[in-house]
């Protein structure tokens, strides 16, 4: 028996895409739902004063290959975006839009694999537009939604909540009320969960 | 058969003490040495524009228990020191000095364990003290040693090639030119050491 954990997570990060990828098995494998749970990466690194690792060149580079390597330890498809970072303010505001659609799964599942399999810009509108066409969410609709106070807000006190639990980093788990930080942690988040 | 590798690493850092304590296991199990490579962390964190997790409150948090975790993990005694961080350099300009006098490994066990296990603070000249008399290093000799330009050069000088080798915190790792960071990543340390 494995209990529910929460799941801090950003479109922008990789390390978030593996440690989303290894949750689809873990909730496949034991017929669990995770919580998933949007955070905007970047306000939550402000509020922390943490510079992310795409703002510092050797580390940077550095994660690419680290990525890399923990695909492959975990059978996972991936491939370093060219396009980052970008501004992912919109697909994570997206995410309660999905929500209120009962198109949560589908929609992390395409952005993920857009961003980090597929190497797609997703700050273009066109490629945005694509992908909301698969999900049968209209372009316009979904533009609307965003920039409506109310998700907007809903955004920024999801990422405060987690910023005052302690988070500071993505991918990051909440467990017991416990946090774990790094996909490199889940296996820490997993003993917890059979507590 | 495991080829020897480079290890990057700082007293201050209590991931590289995990990392040594895994090291020294692995050295005991397959009969070689690992090229023990002294840096000055707070140096290099300079040179590549990162903050240290001892100046980022949540950040400092979180690595204590997740150093807890780690140790409890591998068996490996750890108690988080009431004196962190402390100025590391004097210690870190001795290991030369030990390394002239054929004591490289035990001034480093000595110094690994005082910190990390025993709690002490090692900023202490009376503290100091008692670990060089058991290491038969005369205390006087140590502190005229230590500011020997030549040695002040030499941690200058390997903390400046880490960095242009791509090296950005502690623990790192370097074998056939790849770099590994993070005690966590010593599995694939030891895959590329396999080779």
């Amino acid at each position: 028996m494995i209990k529910p954990f929460d799941f801090f997570f950003d479109f922008i990060s990789p390390y978030s895409y593996l440690a989303h990828k290894q949750i689809r098995k873990l909730e496949k494998e034991n017929n669990i739902k995770i919580n998933y749970k949007p955070i905007l990466l970047g306000g939550l690194h402000k509020l922390a004063g943490v510079t992310a690792a795409a703002f510092i060149p050797s580390k940077t580079k550095y994660m690419i290959r680290d990525c890399k390597m923990i695909a492959e330890k975990h059978n996972i498809k991936f491939k370093f975006n060219t396009n980052f970072p970008i501004n992912s303010l919109a697909l994570m505001r997206g995410v309660f839009l999905a929500q209120n659609k009962k198109k949560l799964d589908q929609y992390v599942d395409f952005f993920f694999d857009a961003y980090w399999e597929d190497g797609l810009n997703l700050n273009s509108d066109k490629i945005l537009n694509s992908i909301l066409i698969n999900l049968n969410i209209n372009f316009n609709e979904f533009q609307l939604i965003i920039s409506d106070q109310k998700i907007k807000n809903k955004l920024t006190v999801q990422t405060n909540e987690a910023y005052n639990k302690g988070v500071f980093g993505a991918p990051s788990f909440i467990i017991n009320n416990k946090l774990f930080w790094g996909q490199d942690r889940l296996e820490f988040v997993l003993k917890e969960a059979q507590r």
